[in-house]
């Protein structure tokens, strides 16, 4: 398996970054870029997520969706506990290179949320009177996580 | 118009946060969640920016999209200079709100991107011999950037 190198963020010019064909990912001073996962199919947006150099190597190399747990501080293979594996399809980069989008299919229960939903996009913001309310979860969930997540 | 405030990050627990109708947004140290902006239609990523809290309220206040520019650190109307103003037609949070899907129809040429195209992810990422390269635009742009940008 290949791995993977990125270009050092100031050696690549904003021209370069937006037009060319160059891989030049923007990680921040953290060292991160957000990623987004999004149904292969569907195009629904399961997660945010964040991708460093390392996670973004992984995931080229292996074709499955490796990220950067900013809680855990290390590399974090998506579904490595709970078996909800993420099989990259293709991946698409914003036009500055600081985002990136991650069409997967959803393997095990095709759940990407902890929580057991399909996405972690379960609620919707709801508005009435000059207030703003989340709604109720609007997805099931497809697997219970306080069996998976054993803790 | 009514302006919204949200609660001290910390005063939430991150079980209401993940399971209750609060809208509680987790914003980072620099008071930033991550937006990501669909179309409404298609589910179709079309980019990501941030949202701090008055960027969120402007953008419940108002209808359209406003975002926090990390770059001009302020407030963006997106549309303002462009024309390219995005009606939200819902607001998705995600399980510990720190992200937040906004589904919008796009107006003007429907160009999201500052480059003119659709969406700001219009390439994708190739892979061949160990080498990881992007696209082409595999969009065309809807309006030329030169033009609507003078600067």
């Amino acid at each position: 398996m290949a791995s993977y190198t990125f270009p050092p963020v100031d050696a690549v010019s904003p021209h370069e970054r937006e037009d060319g064909t160059l891989l030049a990912p923007r990680f921040d001073a953290a060292g991160l870029v957000t990623a987004v996962t999004v149904d292969h199919l569907s195009g629904e947006v399961l997660m945010v997520a964040h991708l460093d150099a390392e996670a973004l190597s992984l995931t080229l190399e292996t074709g499955y969706a490796h990220y950067y747990s900013r809680s855990r501080k290390g590399i974090w293979k998506k579904g490595e506990t709970s078996g909800e594996l993420q099989r990259v399809v293709e991946i698409r980069a914003d036009c500055d290179q600081d985002a990136f989008v991650l069409r997967v299919e959803q393997l095990g229960h095709g759940a990407a949320c902890h929580t057991g939903r399909r996405s972690c996009f379960y609620r919707h913001v709801e508005q009435a009177d000059g207030e703003a309310r989340l709604s109720a979860p609007d997805m099931p969930p497809l697997f219970d996580p306080r069996a998976v997540y054993k803790s």
